[in-house]
């Protein structure tokens, strides 16, 4: 065991324990009576970087939920890093489908179980232990700032206004995150790509009353069914999504890249088994990895109207809804894609109905390069602890906020991913295992080193 | 002002506050914890049968909620009338579009409003009262039975059996329904024909857990955009249903039935304007009284699945579920259509998920002769309170226990129903007329006069 390693199991009762504290607050951004949690857990990664060294830590105000800002200053001639991660989870409902308390962290068969384990209270939690030790050695050299929001599981809608506002505080040579997945622990990977979002609430509205639905059923448009027929329309049925001018500006992959992408590591039955399903599904033409990585997808994630308690009421509703969301490959612009939507979703309405379509949040997509310096650090430190050399991958997530930094700060991000596909965020039980926040730790201390030898 | 008028003016007072006392038993059968509330109700009828001179009256135990019967014979010359209702009301969800609390009635310019002001609390105390009348004032040349159940509002899956089980004690010579409505308070009409209604659950599973719509989405068949697209293809863009052999058994009115149909009043405008809508919708080729009145039709009474709270959650959910009815014109079994829509949704269903199709209750439609004495008497009886001579009229709604009535005792059944159309029945702020309960009452009363004569 070498010395960094001594010190991280000697310390692992302590760090996670500080962890769980930041667990125990429910800190839902989607949820507006979660506010004041936003506070306290603001207030609380603001005590721990002050504890491991920063030179000042602040709590900001944004026209939303609070940004918190440390940073501690070395020398002019290091490179500066600014670590980037987010305070806020993703509500947790259907609660009964999880098996603990989301906001009690315990450890099952060396996952820790709770909402936020891995996303991102635990990851980012990596970056404040991983600075610690660094600077209590004298073993920094390099410049380091953090910035955690709380907003980022909406889209970070007031982040891009604090970066603007703040540019000359935010300057750094790269920003490093933990908010991604690796293929598998004996696989590390460095997602190299990003896919954009555009997410939309509809409303389709029918009669202005609920109607009962003998007397006026079969002569009255029902907003349930054309909400169901209006969503039918929005995919065909070799999985391609029919708005007019949605794949424009998608940058067809080139088959050389195709290539090296099947390359990765996948086991389609594996894959099935993982999730629980018969058969895969998605655009014809393309392979699961694609579709996820380098093409556009379209999901419904939530759907409501009507009935929806027990046994058997007969209703005609005046109301149906649904949340939309498609990912978006870079280069697909989302505001255009939001407009795009808006439109052909108003124009296939029927007269029977009013349909009404809110675009809640967006994100563009990104691509990282893998000749810049800070990949090839972080290339090394993967190496040096999981003896193997990372694979870059592109992932079908959206980190909204990754690429509006380059848009507004100038700078790349370096996604070093310490999460599992089985870890279940934004799901029931969301699980992270403390081997994955051990070996990620001392892969991050390794890429200050290396990134500060340059 | 007659003499029935006179006592009903000087009584209405106390009527309503009986009819309120029942109304304020939230007696909504569709949902389990109101079980005591339905023995409540019963005894409250009972109470109130009693009082009004019944020999006896029983609160009697099914599998389900149980049923109020009482009766009061006075001559084995007399014809028999058994006057049936129902002590149980729809949910009242969405509470918050109630202007009144529900199971508080108020009166509003000249309105009750309450769940069951007029389904069915109202009409059926009518008849509680126009039976206490004649039998105060040695009017009364009919036996009487009261048959009032606690299950309507799901179906009446337990009073077959109890109709089976009581053959001898439900003997009579019609049955006596109020629980249909009437065109206009300027319009009486007699409800002739009523739909038949079969009512499933249905259950889509895509992966076995939530997933994130991000790193899953594009590559696994989302249940909602599936249960979407199953519920698209089960209606064309003619309105017709789509369920093979659907309309095999719809008897096909005759073009002179349906000239007759379209004499009753009608005025378009005027219905959207009552419901707000722009434009009709329903089956190509027939008008908005014989959509409802003699043709089938298929609604999705509610829809849910994924994310439904506030704000954005992006997920690929791992089920999405429906409730869906469709009416049934007389002689479709719905048994059979049970068994067809089952078979044909299941059949629709791609392999990248599993489908569950669960029958949740049903029940045949109806057709009342108008050459019948009690027809005829009914139709006397209008005409003395309403001075016209009512429409005889084919209803969109269901009354399973009608066709049931027929079945199993051999006793057709007379709907003297005394609804309106804006009485917003099944949803927030049903209300019912006082003058309609006043008229009402005082038309009974002279059907059991033109009744008992013959």
């Amino acid at each position: 065991m070498n010395k960094i390693q001594t010190y991280i199991n000697e310390n692992k009762e302590k760090f996670l324990n500080e962890m769980f504290a930041l667990i125990r607050i429910p800190s839902i951004s989607s949820i507006s009576e979660h506010k004041d949690d936003m506070y306290k857990i603001a207030e609380l990664y603001k005590t721990y970087l002050l504890a491991a060294g920063a030179d000042k830590a602040e709590v900001c105000e944004t026209k939303g939920n609070p940004v918190v800002y440390g940073e501690k200053f070395l020398d002019a001639n290091y490179p500066t890093v600014m670590v980037y991660g987010h305070m806020d989870v993703m509500p947790v409902d259907p609660l009964d489908l999880w098996k603990t308390n989301p906001f009690e962290p315990e450890i099952i068969d060396g996952r820790i179980y709770a909402r936020g384990a891995n996303d991102n209270k635990g990851q980012s939690f990596m970056h404040v232990k991983a600075f610690e030790y660094l600077l209590k050695n004298g073993l920094l050299k390099c410049n380091v700032k953090f910035l955690l929001e709380g907003e980022e599981e909406v889209g970070s809608p007031n982040l891009p206004a604090f970066c603007t506002e703040n540019k000359e505080k935010l300057k750094a040579d790269i920003i490093l995150v933990s908010d991604t997945s690796m293929i598998a622990p004996s696989i590390p990977s460095i997602t190299t790509g990003l896919r954009g979002l555009a997410y939309w609430q509809v409303e389709v509205t029918g009669p202005c009353r609920d109607l009962h639905s003998g007397l006026f059923g079969g002569a009255v448009a029902n907003p349930i069914n054309v909400l169901a027929k209006m969503i039918a329309q929005m995919t065909d049925e070799n999985g391609n999504i029919t708005i007019p001018g949605f794949y424009d500006d998608v940058i067809i992959v080139t088959p050389e890249e195709r290539k090296m992408m099947a390359e990765a590591p996948y086991n389609e039955e594996e894959y099935k088994k993982l999730i629980g399903i018969e058969e895969v599904f998605g655009e014809k033409g393309y392979t699961t990895n694609e579709r996820t990585g380098i093409r556009p997808s379209f999901d419904v994630c939530g759907i409501w109207g009507g009935y929806t308690g027990e046994g058997a009421k007969t209703v005609l509703p005046s109301k149906a809804f649904a949340k939309i969301s498609t990912r978006l490959v870079p280069n697909q612009d989302y505001k255009k894609i939001a407009e795009l939507f808006k439109n052909h979703f108003e124009s296939i309405a029927p007269k029977t109905v009013k349909v009404e379509v809110t675009h809640l949040h967006g994100g563009y997509g990104y691509v990282c390069p893998i000749d810049i310096p800070a990949y090839q650090a972080a290339e090394k430190a993967y190496q040096k602890v999981y003896g193997k050399c990372p694979v870059p991958m592109r992932s079908g997530g959206s980190i909204p906020i990754i690429s509006a930094f380059e848009e507004i700060l100038g700078i790349k991000s370096i996604l070093m991913g310490f999460g599992l596909e089985e870890d279940a965020i934004h799901s029931p039980n969301e699980s992270w295992p403390v081997e994955q926040f051990v070996n990620g730790l001392e892969t991050i201390i390794y890429f200050y080193d290396f990134f500060g030898e340059k």
